[in-house]
This record gives C-alpha cells, sequence and structure tokens, in this order.
C-alpha cells in the first residue's frame, strides 16, 4: 500500500493493519518515508487513536527494530519493573532488594535522568565507587548470584522508537495515550523478563496530569503487554507533590536506606509496599493474602537492607555502605533552610517545580551533556496535609553555589501553596490495576 | 512564539494568531520551518479546521509572498471568475465574450489542465495560431481596448500556497475546506480585479463530491474575498455528469461557439446564462431584475459571439474562426460510437470516468510533462433523464490511436449507468450564493 493511503486511512478514523504499520515505521527507519509523512500518520494518530490491535503492532514493529536483551541464562523468576517518571522516585532503590531477598530476579536497565525528573542510574552512582557499567555477562552472572542487577541501558533498543519520539517531540504528537503506550512498551519488552510492574503516576509532577489519563495508560500498556505474553500489573501512583521527603541523587539513596531500614516517610514506605506485593504476585511468590505480610517481614528481618548491602558491594561501592553513608557522602557545600511566611496548612507541593529546582542547582540535566553534582537537592520537611507556623522549615536546600542557592530559595517556596483551613494528603497510590 | 507552540495551540483547537500563522508559512516558505512541522500544523487544521480569521490571515500571507498582478492600468470595471474545476466546462470561453460585451472587463490569467480535468489555456490553444502567453503589456492594452484577454500564469502567484499545496498533496490534508478556501483564494486575489464569481462544482466528477460541502467552500471563499475588499459571488453548479456534451479541447471550443450562437445544449447554455448574470451584477453593470434579458439579449444579437470573433484575431487566431471553424480544426482520425447494449433511461454518467477516458485519448495530462492532442476527446449524445433503445448511440469518442479507440470505447460505456423508471435529471445550477 502506498505511504499516502496508509495515513488516509488512519486520517478517515480506519484501522490500518499490521503489515502497514510495518510498511510506514521500517520505511522510516530505513529513510525511505519523509519526516513528512510520517509526521503526518502521527498526527492523524493524535486526533483518531489507535485500536488495542494496532498499538500492539507498533509495539512490536518498533521493539523488532532493536537489540532484544536475552536473560534466558539467568535461572529463576525475572520480574521488571518500570515508572513513568516523578520526582523523588527512588522505589526501585527499595522493591529492588526486597523482591530479590523474596526470592525474584530483579534484573533492570535503567535511565538516566533527563529534565525535572532524576534517573536510577545518576542515584546509583552517588555511591562511590558503583558502577552501572556492566557487560552482559557480569549483568547476568550478578543476578543469577545474588538476584539483583542495575545497568545503564547501553544496547541498543527499539531504534524506531528513538527515531519516531524524536520527530513527536517537535511535532506536538507526544502526548497520545496509545503512543505513549507503544513507545514505553517497546522498550519494556525488548528484555525478556516473565512479569512488568508499571508504576504509573498521576498528578502535577508526572507526565499524565490526571488519573483518568494515567488510568488509560496503565490499562493500553497491561494490553500491549498481555497481547505479548507477559504478566504485567500496574500501579497508579501519586506524583502531585514529590515523592518521600528527598529529592537529588545522594539524598534519595539515603532515603532510601532509612526506608529499607524501616524509617522512610510513611508516602514513600507504603508505595514501596504496595509495588513489592504486586511484583511478589505477579512473580507467583505470593499470593494476595500472604503478599503484605511477606514484603513486611523482608524489611523487617533485615533480609532487604542485607540485599541491597550486597548488590552494592557486588557492583563495586563500600561493603559497609548502607551502615557508614554518613563517611562515604561528604554533605552538600551550603544547607539553607526556608522558612513558611505565614500561618496555614500546606495544601499543595508542584512537584515539577521542585524537580526542576533540584535540576538548576545540579541534581539534573538541562541537557543530556550537563553533568550531575549527586550532593545536590531538596529536603521537603512539610508535605501535603501539614500544619505550619509562621518562621517554621518547610524544606532545606542542598547546593554547592552560594548564588543558585539565594535564586532557588525563592523558586522552592514558590511550589508550596497554602490554606487557612485544614487539608486531606493525596492518596499516596490511587489504584493497582 | 515557537513553531512547536504555533502547531501544540491548533493541535488543541485554539485560534492562531495572524503573526503566528505569518511566522509558520512565511518559516516553510525560507526553509526555516521544516516540512514536518508545517505538516503537523496542516493535520491539525484538518482535524480542528480554521477560523474565518484564521483562514483570511493564511489566504492573505500566501498572496503575499509572491507577485500580484497589478491590472488597475485597464480601465473599467473587472470582474475575474474561477472555477473549481469539472469535465467539459468551458464556462469562460463563453462568459467572458458575454460579459466583455455587456462593458465590463475580462482579464483572465488561466491554467493548464492536469488528470481529468481540463484547462481553459489548452482549449483556447486549439485554435490556430492562437497564443495565450502575452506580456504583460500586451495584455493590459487588448483588454483595454476590446474588454477580453485571455492569458497564461506566469507570474510567480502565492508561491507559499505551491510549496504547501505539494506537500499537503503527500501528506493527506488536501481536503480541509478551510485550506482548500486559502488556496484558491491566495491566487485569486493576487490579481486586483473589482469582483470575482466563483462557481463551485459539485458531484462525482467534482473535487467536493457533495452539496454541502461545496457549499461551505463557497461562503469560505466568499468571506476570504469580502474581508479582502473585493465583491464576491457563487453558484454552485452540478458535475455529478460533465457540463455540456463535448469533453475534449478543439471539440469544446466548437460547443462554446455553438452556444454563443445560441444552440447550445441546454445545461451548458442555463450555466453560462446564470454565470455572466451574476458577473454582470457583481460589476454593477445590471440588477436582478435586468441581469437575464441582458443576457439573452446578448447571445440573441451576436454581440457576444462578436466580442468572440475579436478576441480569437487579437490572439492571434483566425478572424474568421468562429463562422469557419470547420476549416481550421480537423478531425480526429478515428470517430467511433458507442451503442446502448440495453433499453432504459439514463441514470448517471460518470464525469470523473469520461474525463479519465479523454485524458488517456490524449486530451489531458497525466503527468504536467504530457502533450495535448488538441482534437480527441467524447461527445455525449445522451445525459442523465434521456430514454436509450438497446443499439442507440451513447457517445462518439474522437481519437487518433486504433489501440486506445478500443480500449476506451469499454470504460466510456462505464461511465453510464441506467435505470428502468423515468429519471429525473439533476439540476445544472444547485444554488446561487
Amino acid at each position: 500500500m502506498r505511504i499516502y493511503d496508509i495515513i488516509l486511512k488512519k486520517r478517515n478514523g480506519l484501522e490500518n493493519t499490521r503489515s502497514e504499520i510495518e510498511e510506514l515505521v521500517m520505511g522510516y527507519v530505513k529513510g525511505a518515508v519523509p519526516d513528512y509523512q510520517m509526521t503526518a500518520w502521527l498526527m492523524a494518530v493524535y486526533f483518531n487513536h489507535l485500536s488495542p490491535g494496532e498499538r500492539s503492532y507498533l509495539t512490536h514493529i518498533m521493539l523488532n527494530s532493536g537489540e532484544r536483551i536475552d536473560l534466558s541464562s539467568i535461572e529463576g523468576i525475572k520480574v521488571d519493573k518500570h515508572s513513568t517518571g516523578g520526582v523523588g522516585d527512588k522505589v526501585t532503590l527499595v522493591v529492588g532488594p526486597v523482591v530479590a531477598s523474596c526470592g525474584l530476579v530483579f534484573a533492570k536497565l535503567s535511565g538516566r535522568g533527563l529534565g525535572h525528573t532524576g534517573g536510577t542510574i545518576d542515584k546509583l552512582e552517588s555511591i562511590p565507587g558503583f558502577t552501572t557499567s556492566l557487560d552482559a555477562d557480569r549483568f547476568k552472572r550478578q543476578a543469577s548470584r545474588i538476584g539483583i542487577a542495575i545497568a545503564g541501558q547501553t544496547a541498543e533498543v527499539a531504534p524506531a522508537d528513538k527515531k519516531i519520539y524524536a520527530l513527536r517531540d517537535v511535532t506536538a504528537t507526544v502526548e497520545e495515550i496509545s503512543l505513549i503506550a507503544s513507545s514505553i512498551m517497546s522498550k519494556k519488552l525488548a528484555i525478556d523478563s516473565d512479569g512488568i510492574l508499571l508504576d504509573v503516576k498521576t498528578g502535577r509532577g508526572a507526565f499524565m496530569k490526571n488519573f483518568e489519563d494515567a488510568r488509560e495508560l496503565a490499562l493500553a500498556m497491561i494490553d500491549i503487554g498481555e497481547r505479548g505474553g507477559k504478566k504485567v500489573g500496574a500501579v497508579i501512583s501519586d506524583m502531585d507533590q514529590p515523592l518521600g521527603r528527598m529529592v537529588g541523587n545522594s539524598l534519595e539513596v539515603i532515603e532510601a536506606i532509612e526506608t529499607l531500614k524501616g524509617n522512610g516517610p510513611a508516602d514513600f514506605e507504603l508505595l514501596c509496599q504496595v509495588i513489592s506485593e504486586r511484583m511478589l504476585i505477579i512473580g507467583g511468590r505470593a499470593d494476595e493474602q500472604s503478599a503484605p505480610g511477606i514484603v513486611k517481614d523482608a524489611i523487617d528481618s533485615g533480609k532487604a537492607l542485607a540485599k541491597f548491602d550486597g548488590f552494592v558491594a557486588a557492583q563495586g561501592g563500600p561493603t559497609d555502605f548502607s551502615t557508614n553513608y554518613r563517611k562515604y557522602l561528604s554533605p552538600a557545600g551550603i544547607i539553607e533552610e526556608v522558612k513558611a511566611e505565614c500561618d496555614g496548612f500546606v495544601s499543595g507541593i508542584d512537584a515539577e517545580g521542585v524537580g526542576l529546582v533540584c535540576m538548576r542547582l545540579g541534581a539534573g540535566r538541562k541537557t543530556k551533556e550537563d553533568v550531575i553534582d549527586p550532593v545536590v537537592g531538596v529536603e521537603l520537611v512539610k508535605k501535603i496535609g501539614d500544619r505550619v507556623a509562621r518562621g517554621e522549615t518547610l524544606a532545606i536546600i542542598h547546593g554547592n553555589s552560594r548564588e543558585l542557592v539565594e535564586l532557588e530559595k525563592k523558586a522552592l517556596t514558590e511550589t508550596f501553596s497554602f490554606s487557612s483551613g485544614e487539608v486531606v494528603p493525596p492518596p499516596t497510590v490511587h489504584e493497582v490495576l
């Protein structure tokens, strides 16, 4: 079929066949289909959407355009986890050790942060000596031996998605749920785990601002995954305010360790608990009844923390890191408190705003070339629902430049909003699918 | 504003400002805006449409991207005419002389045919000696002297439209009424006539297949023209079957001459009458009451035919052409009748099909490089509503290749459909706006 007619069908609200989508996408990857025809199709998809069949075809065509990561030589049940990205999201650092300590294999390839959201790889690299550059052999051996390995993505997974995403980014065709779902799943399905737990964030700091969109995205990804023969579950979690209290690379590692010790902030602890439970259920290590107790025990017994220690040591970090992290992580040069200017209740903390403050302080990247400062970031002393009195500390900035800290104090204050009446904090977990 | 945000506004159903559209369109013409971003905007327009203000801005921005044709040195009231294109549409050859003979100035730049529709320039060039390559000076002098001149378009009118149209053509973004209206009017408004009569075709052989779309297009073009300070009128005319009986270049010239002599087919005569009336009313040479009589008199008195003769002679054709055209136009080498294979009533003649038969016989161009055979074409003996008996002649093919004629006889027969019951022919004029 002519590319023109493939576009026309989608524009007219008809379904494209698998071979039509393949002709379009692979033609585009090879340079035979020009940018403008791909754009025409993408904008038509923006308005007319993709059917469940179409988005599954698109996912697999993009997936097949690149390398697949074969984990079959690792024994055990491998359950992957994916978050759609948020501020203060250090869930992987906790649930990885938890589920590995409960007998699952957590062999994860992670990305770096860009913009207002951080990346697991950047967080881990704030640990002295820790390496995320594992070759395939070392990665698999470690996962087999201790049940957990986290490395940076090096394989060329789904290059078609990469090329199409770059085009969507400049043509206002990013925000379409079937395209988002296909893009995420084309990368997740390239890793042959047995199951996947999707953590779909919703709220002001998330890609999906409202719950209904987040739910639709989660359902679309579950459908794609299940059509691909995987066990898939999803949690829709809150990102109206940052997750936990710490935002910034080494700050988040510390918060993850404290959570593994049972001292984490309530919202973060709850989300880690729920995600761990779902992963154990997907992986067949627990059922609805037993999962909560198994996860709690992993923390309370210290099994999960011990797994974390083993993991850090295996990837080159200190063997006593969780005990003596203060020895290894030097604090930021400037630590400044941001105070409340009035009495009331915290009614909102703009997660994206906090993420951007941290990025500008050096915790994140504006562009791919930026270098990360591992120790800078923000500590939220108050969260939504907390009562504050004028002069009380709202948050603490950790920075390494006096000028930047002064600038960002104001921006950080502005991420807080207040109410004179009591405020009910948002639920941490909106729905489990 | 960033081009991305201009696209986003349109995608989100908001209105673009004049300066946003200018930034986009002129950026595209200059090569600063890439094809894919222009495509994204066009497909968003396909779904969200343009407001009356936006389509007027777009028209004038495209118009201002090119040359304007200044007719101010020609005295008198200049009324232009535009047809959206059809099969057997030789209206210009009749109404030009009629309105010129009634005191208007008909100074028209015309195009060549492409695909299944013919072009006025090709038709006129079937007259021996006739030239349509008039330089600006000669064109204006002739229009001033005899009130009528028709030349091929040479000025670079609305290059932005040309570039955008080429992109629409390969991205399935042609069929959007505000884009079609802006494209047509950007070219028509480049010629500074006092008024324009738009002949918007509707039916199977027309670009606008259904009446409601044709009406919407007509109203959009009237609105754009009036916002541009012009008097604009529109006629919505039928193109479910070809107009008149003749399709092909010299065949259509002959039918036009016979119509100027009062011997034209009823549908074609009626449309020429109505269009001439509207042009005289737009040009202030008649009112609703007087217009029909003035036009009738122009034909009956021979004034219009004399004007045609003067026009042909002025542009290099024979001085006795309308009287002795048989002397000048050699018939086609092969003339074959197509017969009815059953009794009944003609219920349809697929105008596009007839146009394609003629194109393949050599009367039109598949591509811009094709050379026209002026004498080939089709003569429709029967039209919709006519009773036919088995063996009666339906149509006559005029060709110059035995092989092509045999091939096209079958295709021509298939353009006819029949009914056993009586059929009411479609109205020639659906609405006058």
